[in-house]
């Protein structure tokens, strides 16, 4: 995607270094932060430089790929890959709710049993892959997104949330590169406001019209008809449907069913965990209350100040996730096409 | 209610002043704003400084017995009442939802035709009236809170809402001062942060335990059967039932709904509005985009600072309010009682 003029991904890797787009920095200030090492990729994902499935499953996968480049720098490929099991299992409990960590990171562990060169291959591999994916994700659920669509969606699952295009946003991206007049509600997402820092800074690079709106104000817009569709990402999809995704989505979802608006979500197969049989098994990550307490930004003259936005004496609850139950899904747009949210539908299109 | 160990209104009138507790400086500050003069008064209550159904409804009444009183001084009271139905129009257009406004300013004008005196004495037993309401709110709802209960509440129809009490808090109040183990879950209530801001505030100068929830993770609480009851507070009652309230509240209600959690509104007689058929005709005031775009809030040194905390280049919108159908409501705690949401049952009440 665009940044101006220069054509970005969220996250790449050359040489031994991890290259990403800082999203704590944007959309105040646009930077590249470099992980030099499988630690400092570990970090990025943990602190949120990085996040959204798609780029967290890219960033896990090279942070695999730099282990394995270090562990050989180290000399001390043995046996046992004592150095690799310890970096694996720090890789995967940087989040423990997005399924696409633990794709790439098994899939790079494995290639890199064979080779370290095989373990940079992969991980390239996983990354361009998400590209490709979400591209087709986005061809899919443009077919879905009419002319003067007004789409709501929450969180970030654009490109940023990828290696590019990004999951609920790229039939977005598509309908509005084809010409399509569409309008998005984007809501601000709290507590980390990840629609009204990321998505809205998206949107505005890709000229696509939006606002901003208070995650609270979704009943108020649908009850008035003007929400023609919901499309969301997803984290983890379960083997039955059930969707985890960023807190909110799933009141959002019951709203809308009951003013009979669509609701979509759109996640690469990837995201897909067959292991788990419903939502109710999907860790649920709890972040610190902080975020909700405290808000970071930019005062008139630019100087970024972290203020307290809540009551001094009390304290916050802060579940970043919750799932919602596929019998409040329309649909679920995939590269590989549009499947209703059940057992059936997930299997058949895992085995293709 | 008590801030520290002295015990405080609201609002309140001396002479021709009227002093409120400044809602903008809190939860950071407290300090009282002294109000000189009717269009003082009405600034305040535009800017917040005080806000809540209640209040605005004491501020109204104090706002308009100052404009009596100015009247008189400026020696223009003649027949045709030019100052005062100027000022009349003024207070009315401070804040276009709350019923209590339109209510407290009608009866203070009538009596005011009569003499300034009346006027005063009317406006200052609109504002006891308040609080006695406020107080049979409390203890008619606290029927209703079981020993261990948990409630979920959204913005602030606490005492600071009230000239004393509050609505949808003073049945918190009620039961735990009567020894009630209980907790509460209050939503932060974007974009304002109500909820965050002035619930937790009460709350903890109260000692009730409770917890600052991020407005988007009511269904998952909900879902996990975490949360006994819903109560929260009202800016005005249609005739059947329906229910304008703070932005969120119809979603939250909807939720509630789909997990059978009881939902209450608390609310006064002087909030129901007879003239308006439904919900429908209830004016929504859409509030600047700035309040959703910007944040304010001490740094880590209590310097006060506002931050962007949107992408700069997008819009947002802020409908301020939302209406509740009756159909989502469970019933309706009044000073009188706790009444179906029916236009049957208002009627009723209405009339005793």
């Amino acid at each position: 995607m665009n940044v101006g003029d220069k054509q970005y991904r969220t996250i790449w890797m050359e040489g031994s270094s991890v290259f990403m787009i800082d999203q704590n920095a944007l959309p105040f200030k646009f930077r590249i932060y470099e992980a030099k090492n499988y630690k400092d990729t570990c970090r990025a994902i943990i602190t949120m430089i990085t996040r959204g499935a798609g780029a967290i499953g890219a960033a896990a996968g090279f942070a695999m790929a730099q282990a394995f480049l270090e562990e050989e720098i180290r000399g001390e490929r043995t046996g046992t890959h004592q150095f690799i099991e310890i970096a694996r299992k720090e890789v995967e409990s940087t989040r423990p709710t997005a399924r696409n960590l633990f794709y790439s990171s098994e899939k790079v562990y494995e290639a890199g049993l064979r080779s370290t060169s095989e373990a940079l291959a992969k991980a390239q591999q996983l990354a361009n892959e998400n590209v490709a994916d979400a591209l087709k994700i986005g061809e899919h659920g443009n077919a879905l997104i009419s002319e003067r669509c007004r789409i709501l969606t929450h969180c970030n699952a654009g490109w940023l949330g990828f290696v590019d295009w990004g999951s609920a946003l790229a039939p977005i991206y598509v309908a509005h590169r084809s010409g399509k007049n569409i309008f998005v509600f984007t809501d601000e997402t709290r507590p980390r406001g990840q629609g009204a820092r990321l998505t809205a800074w998206e949107l505005q690079n890709e000229g696509v019209p939006h606002v901003i709106v208070p995650d609270n104000a979704g009943a108020h817009l649908m009850s008035k008809g003007m929400v023609d569709m919901v499309i969301v990402g997803a984290d983890r999809v379960a083997a039955n449907g059930d969707v985890a995704n960023k807190i909110g989505t799933f009141g959002k979802a019951i709203v809308a069913k009951e003013f009979g608006v669509p609701f979509y979500v759109a996640a690469p197969l990837s995201t897909f965990d067959l292991s788990i049989t419903d939502g109710s098994h999907i860790p649920i990550e709890e972040r610190s209350a902080d975020e909700v307490l405290y808000q970071n930004g930019p005062d008139g003259h630019g100087q970024i100040h972290r203020i307290r936005i809540a009551s001094p004496g009390s304290g916050a609850i802060n579940p970043a996730f919750d799932v919602t139950p596929a019998g409040y899904i329309t649909g679920i747009i995939t590269e590989n096409g549009i499947i209703p949210p059940t057992k059936e539908a997930i299997l058949l299109l895992k085995k293709l």
